[in-house]
């Protein structure tokens, strides 16, 4: 499933530009016309009569990029000084790393931290297990697990190409919940092995985030484990994807007056991200869903949930609400698209569809996978779900989380800013009322 | 084995105390009369005529430490204001976190570290995976794994009741090397779960190190796992101690002008310490080793590794040297002690032996556990088998660990102050260098 993941490329270019009124315009409209967008734009240096910026430039190839260069090069008053690659720059010696939480100044502190004092409290833990979660940081820790079968748009590159995303998800989960993520890269593409794996080391987490790891693969391994093990073990692909997307259809529906539980929905592209998507949407009340997939075994899955199996022209025709998580831009063509249809075409960074061209056909709401991010999910839904002790993720919770998410959206947008650690803490609240009210949360 | 860890209470005493000469002192000495030590001394408050102050006391027994309340409220002008758990207070939420090594201001920065800056870094590694070490945690992470059969001298407590000795590494690791601890628990008792376990991780780590596993599973796994893996696989109890004591041998050689090499060394007590020190003695050049065990598959262990099966009487009557790491105090009777000899008698909270009485009963040089704290080797050793990418950690890159403690004591001591970042620094050094010429460095 490719959403939300896009493959910009993107560079820092160190700029000497003079200081007069226009000249960063000229710069800044020659760019757009080669294709290229600003990400940030620093200054850093600022002399007699010019100044020296750092430009980040998204764009799409090595050619747009070459273009963009030479047109900023001929521009008078303007002097390209220097091209770094940001990103690589950016992820050097990783992202992450695991640190004391309390103070060492003396060898005093150590007898306390560590041996002889920490005895005691290995004792306390042994005669009562479940201040575990007071002296330890297990209540506090989430494995985030990965087999590298499917990282990000990239598919089956292996666990250790897969690190940087998973060092990304941890990095996530400490800036917007203060949640412990590990990454766990298993060796296997054997559901088995990650399984045994995975149940093997569940002592020392909280919660387990399954990341990145293949249909249907994926659905074996969440469903065995989190009914065997008593923490929740919760595939972000499926149900973080699942929940922001619910979290936008509310909103879509409050905009367009729709009724959200009485449409039909159709579901193009049955992956994690798609099967996702049934079962939420499934859970909060739609009844009619139409599915299609290129892999017959997905559509099977999609059929013993309760989906009606057709085809791009069956969904096309018959529902209200068209999602495509497929990967494979220019899927819908603009006279597939029905008047009054809503278009959620969520493959990064090319959609479906472009929403322009869907609204020009007649849909009624279109959007693309850029507005749709899953970490906007995943840091309140185990917050939450940690906080209540929950033993699973439940159907329940997940709504809850997407309510939360849609009522903080600016009035037209479909999602909140993924920085608004307020939103993260209402999600989290949410899932952990949620975790009580449905009788998941386990007794101290 | 019970080397270094002790089981000694720890309280802190909040006492508000006249502010003239003398009563600071009337209070130490009735806390020492009744067996107490003094940690940390802190002022917390000056008033006109009176301090108040934060005592950190270690005790050995509820007891001791009521009585200690008791002579403390007798004294005048001596007020106890509160007793606190300082072990438990510094406990609380666990002692370690997980945090971004990157600042993240803006949604600009998020697509850089996330999507859709991260694609382009996982492509990277897929085409070169050895740029993993460049762009990822990866080269600097170490799992800590135990299965909690032997958590310090409390034997079998289970992996969970052990966290917070593995959070103690962690942040150990951190403090002193750098390193990137991940505790990992492992719920099983089979080595072969334990082997599988661990090596369906490892791509998430640069090495291993096993912790607190009791023998003789810890030395199967530890020879399997080193074995199979390309990465250092290492059990601390048995090569941690181990190095800790040669270094402090080396120091005892050059203070008693004993030839090591020499010596004939006896070891009681064959368990995961006893065996590391027999196997580093050996390496080192020491030939003579007597040891002993009250179980006989320990002692046929140390026979098939040269080692001279004997008692306890045989060992005290042959050994020019003896080493104790058997967790029963007072086993060495003053009598059997020879004159001449050197006896390390490392059980802690209470030695086989005091070494005062080992002196007065002739012994040419004693010391106890109090005085080998095996975190003086591990940050070093794993730091510089990671900067050379070694494929293990042989026993030549112990030796060079050795010899860079013992060199750093000052002159006296056995070991040196093991919050002395530098003597880490040296050691990480001289096992990278030991590592190279000693052939196990991968090639990048």
């Amino acid at each position: 499933m490719r959403i939300e993941y896009g493959s910009k490329i993107i560079k820092t270019l160190r700029v000497k530009i003079i200081d007069k009124p226009g000249f960063l315009g000229k710069l800044a409209l020659a760019v757009g016309e080669l294709g290229g967008m600003f990400g940030e734009i620093k200054t850093v240096h600022i002399g007699k009569d010019y100044k020296v910026r750092d430009l980040d430039v998204y764009f799409s190839s090595k050619e747009e990029f070459e273009n963009i260069c030479e047109a900023i090069i001929k521009i008078d008053g303007i002097e390209l000084i220097e091209v770094r690659d940001i990103v690589q720059e950016v992820h050097e010696n990783g992202k992450i790393e695991v640190v004391p939480s309390v103070q060492i100044d003396s060898v005093d502190d150590l007898r306390l931290v560590y041996t002889p004092g920490v005895a005691s409290v290995c004792k306390i833990i042994q005669e009562t297990p479940a201040l575990a979660k007071k002296f330890t940081t297990i209540g506090n820790n989430v494995a985030i697990v990965t087999n590298g079968t499917a990282i990000l748009g990239l598919g089956d590159i292996g666990p250790v190409a897969g690190m940087p995303v998973m060092e990304g998800k941890s990095l996530l989960f400490k800036l917007l919940s203060g949640i412990n993520g590990y990454p766990i890269l298993i060796d296997s593409k054997d559901p088995k092995v990650i399984i045994e794996t995975v149940r093997a080391i569940a002592p020392t987490f909280g919660a387990i985030k399954l990341e990145d790891i293949k249909a249907p693969e994926c659905f074996e391994i969440e469903e065995v484990l989190d009914s065997e093990l008593s923490i929740p073990v919760l595939h972000d692909d499926q149900h973080g994807t699942a929940v922001v997307v619910l979290a936008a259809l509310m909103n879509i529906a409050k905009y367009t007056f729709i009724n959200l539980r009485e449409s039909s929905v159709g579901i193009i592209g049955l992956g994690a991200a798609g099967s996702g998507i049934q079962k939420l949407l499934n859970a909060y009340g739609i009844k009619k869903i139409y599915g299609t997939d290129l892999n017959p075994e997905m559509k099977k899955l999609f059929a013993d949930r309760g989906g009606i199996v057709t085809d791009l022209n069956g969904i096309m025709e018959n529902a209200k609400i068209v999602i495509a998580t497929t990967g494979c831009p220019k899927l819908i063509l603009p006279e597939m698209v029905r008047k009054g249809q809503v278009i959620l075409a969520l493959s990064n960074p090319d959609p479906e569809i472009e929403p322009e061209d869907a609204i020009k056909a007649g849909a009624l709401y279109a959007a693309d996978g850029k507005a749709i991010n899953n970490a906007l999910a995943f840091p309140g839904l185990f917050k939450g779900a940690l906080k209540a002790n929950a033993k699973t993720i439940n159907a329940r919770m997940k709504i809850a989380a997407a309510a939360a998410i849609a009522s903080h959206a600016l009035h037209g947008d479909l999602v909140p800013n993924i920085l608004n650690l307020n939103v993260h803490e209402e999600v989290a609240k949410a899932v952990e009322d949620e975790a009580y009210k449905s009788g998941v949360a386990k007794a101290e």
